[in-house]
């Protein structure tokens, strides 16, 4: 019996722009990733609106366990029958963190026949899109606790800093930590933490934003500290909002790849489902409403957890920014 | 006056498969990144292996100061100059540092009407090289405090533990941390650092590695730190280095942009050169000398380190390499 | 009206040997610390063995209040009431924490006309019995790093240290601490706390100990991590606990004060009620209960938690040990 | 041969009352600590401010090593081979701290037949001196981050905290912590230092005082820490100097025991000769060159430090004292 792996490595992958031509994107839509990856710029959305919008299918499950459920197979699998069957359909799935990759829970590509490749971009940097959303993390934290250093001119309690700081590894050293060692140059000393990239609010964000401004919006909202007096900290208010945006100018274009039989997947964000809803990217979710038939994905977790969290957070969007 | 800004924008800028074709590069070549950059497959390197020997143009300078001389404006005009007569050029230039870009230095994409471009791309991920270089360079760090964490079979002395972690953001309260607090769950308690990314070992390895199977042995050679008996203990010993690899694959190869002017400039790496050797990638040297007549790049810092350890490092690589 | 203050230090003190002459006491019985204070030579326990014993009253309250509840002041009143009744009666109380004495509570030498005299000593540091147990703790904390640091045969598991260090000052930056920084020669580094002195488990043994040779006993059973194979560390593991007791030689002597009209009071130990049995020591109830027709003293915090523990702790040593 | 130990334990000591007539002083002069051991009241200074001056002889060495010079046994030898000639003689030397006293270098109460006895508790704990150094040190510093933690009203600047903790045994893993874990409630959080007791300045101001009311003085003008703006910060800026002086009372009081021919001997304090001035206090001297024809003392370290401090500090305060 062959492995994931052996299946994904004989697939014979179509060229990209192919795959992109099936949901009607032309060159002028893509910007390529090496041969068998693109990203899609998000202008497809305007020149749509009027296109008809194609069936949304969830699939979700009901209880989590820690090897998971087959929820990504089976959307994988549903998403390749639909084509065989004519159907102009798309896959949305999440990309996966690159920690739980050295783990033991393996690759978030699917499994058997019924995966999305190639396997290996998928399941490591892709096109970079967490590195950037790490750099936008970390970032916002480092201005923090430069705001700290000089002078905290807005009088933040750094006993209220919520503001962690991320690494796409899973690094047990760096949960709990003491930064700011070293004397004055490198102070405040503070206890802190770090998350994993996927765990991050500006991945939540990135998945749920419906473009570029509305992302600028939503990370100069975010919440980072309160001030002495408990008055909500900004990014805004420390200005990193813009810089932030910057860093994710390309993460919040979707990416495109391929199943095993060679339909669309579309590949974008990982927001953790137990603290985030969970389910691949608002934007994913509208570029394939607006190009093909079908839409299957899957809201993460339990149905309890995830299938909640994708009807009150995702759902909604959908709606109004289609 | 424009600024540096202003000219890198309104600059028109030539479809990046064209670009490849001034150097004989064929779409087989190369891996598209959006529109106007490309990696280079180092296969390249196998199929040109009897094509003749361009010429190697290095600048240099006397004196570093903190806002740079201008070598890389000067690399760059030079390229565009010897274009501009008639010859196959091309530029080999580093990839700047996240950190500093928010920092006073500005870009270090050149100046002026001697630029690489598109600008933004080339000073924020590019195609993610440095976040590649960190995550493996983090992910032996996780190696090592995981090694301590699960018995120590290597009686590893937590004390001469000398591998940093890194990030890509300037952030002064990570540069002397406690790491491993929380229990022992997160342990052990150590006293640690972390470094820019730029500032790795990783980076310097990559940009003096002359093939995939090379950089394999180069990275498992590193020393993390030394048992209590005294022997070095090295990537290999902690079974990183193939995973190393495996996270490097794409950063190995050298990005190819373009000037203002549109003749071919090749970004690759980013070794700090007051610790390392301070220039851009033996591949990209290599690949440019046997595609252009004249590869143009620079030796960084004064002339007095930097061309002192490019004469050492860089030179003979290109050598044995070619 | 007059404070407690003004009260105390008009009063007219007799000599510590008349006060001792009332118990029938000699010289040679008593060291003289000062004028005013005396510690009592444990010899006389031998030579009293077949003396009658005397009768036992314990003045407990029902709920504990931040302010106290007068538990204190009665007993004391209760002594000096006794005497004036024609009674050989004595007080045995417990030393305050000078934490505290810098707080809010005030002293702990009761109040009005029922104090123990003389005040500022019995406050500050008296005999030196809270320091001696502060070092004996500390010293057998800095064996228990010394010996990580060197090697560690016992195969310590440093995660399973819970002997604190301790200090008699009310330092609220102590309480969590990071030990061991500064490199090898300090290590290992260690997440750690302080606690007040008088909360140590060596108060609460000098409290419940009948002699010398006992206490050397119950401190070497003392358990003060675990090896990571679950077995308990002792102090006898460590060696520590012949020192330890050498530095409580004096201490393990009751100190011989007298109430405001002259009737004597034995002050020893201060354990903490809240984590230990809250009353002052057996050695000074046992010499009370052969010298005095009357014993009047106190269990401390409320009845439910701190008569219970006196009458599991205290009561049954007095038997034994007489 | 008898080792140091032997010859001290056999030794038959004079009561020390009869010891302090030898110096003219009567049973109200000293306040006596167990039998053999005595403080001397300081009124003793006013009440023989008349009396003749003895003369001053001082015991110094060239070099200072490891194991010691010899410097205090020749000093008592000095004093007692004095005293057996019939002049009055007394010899003045430091406490020892307890720390060395676990460690290699032995006692510091002479050797041979040229000691100060009683041994164990001139060794240990002697009148609780150290202790309540240590307790006024600590005071201080609990108060420097008590201030910082309340609101830091005289806005002094962390990192400029220089005062340390103490402790009074040698350990190591004390010497650089970081204070204030845990939470708001114990912060801030610092990086901090523990020295050895004996090398507090509360040690070297007890040291160099004479009298009381000089010693509240000194102890206010201790600095701490600087502002933001780079003022000074003392302890009577903390208003806590106060506070220090009251648990130093006793300590200020010399120790009168005696040699092991009956000698007197005094001894106070115990200031560190490599960062103070290495020789008992000035109220020692000063108390027997009231009393004896011959104080014979010791300076601590080699001459060319100790002696040259001792020259410095020391002689000046004899004469404006007396």
């Amino acid at each position: 019996m062959l492995s994931d792996l052996d299946i994904a490595q004989a697939a014979r992958l179509r060229p990209i722009h192919a795959v992109a031509a099936d949901l009607g994107l032309t060159d002028d839509d893509i910007e390529r990733y090496g041969r068998n990856i693109a990203k899609i710029d998000l202008a497809v959305l305007q020149r749509l609106t009027d296109h008809p919008r194609g069936r949304y299918i969830v699939v979700t499950a009901i209880t989590p366990t820690p090897l998971g459920e087959g929820k990504t197979t089976t959307t994988i699998g549903l998403g390749q029958a639909l084509a065989r069957l004519g159907k102009r359909s798309v896959v949305t799935i999440r990309q996966p963190s690159m920690g739980p990759t050295f783990g033991i829970k393996g690759g978030a590509a699917g499994g058997g026949y019924s995966q999305v490749v190639p396997m290996e971009p998928f399941n490591l940097h892709l096109t970079g899109d967490i590195h950037a959303v790490g750099a936008a993390h970390n970032l916002l934290a480092a201005m923090i606790d430069n705001h700290l250093h000089h002078g905290n001119r807005l009088d933040i309690d750094p006993y209220t800093v919520s503001w962690t700081r991320v690494v796409d590894i899973s690094d047990r050293a760096l949960r709990q930590v003491i930064v700011g060692l070293g004397g004055k140059e490198n102070g405040p000393v503070r206890q802190a933490q770090f998350d994993i990239t996927v765990a991050s609010e500006v991945m939540a964000i990135l998945a749920l934003t419906t473009g570029l401004h509305d992302l600028r919006q939503r990370l100069g909202r975010i919440v980072v500290a309160h001030t002495r007096d408990g008055a909500p900290v900004t990014a805004d208010d420390l200005r990193a909002a813009g810089a932030m945006t910057v860093l994710l100018k390309e993460a919040i274009k979707p990416n495109l790849l391929q199943t095993l039989e060679g339909s669309p997947a579309l590949v974008h964000c990982g927001p953790f489902a137990n603290i985030a809803h969970g389910a691949s990217s608002v934007l994913a979710d509208l570029i394939g409403l607006h190009c093909a038939d079908y839409v299957v994905t899957e809201s993460g977790f339990g149905a309890d957890i995830g299938f909640e969290k994708f009807c009150e957070h995702q759902m909604p969007r959908l709606g109004s920014g289609a």
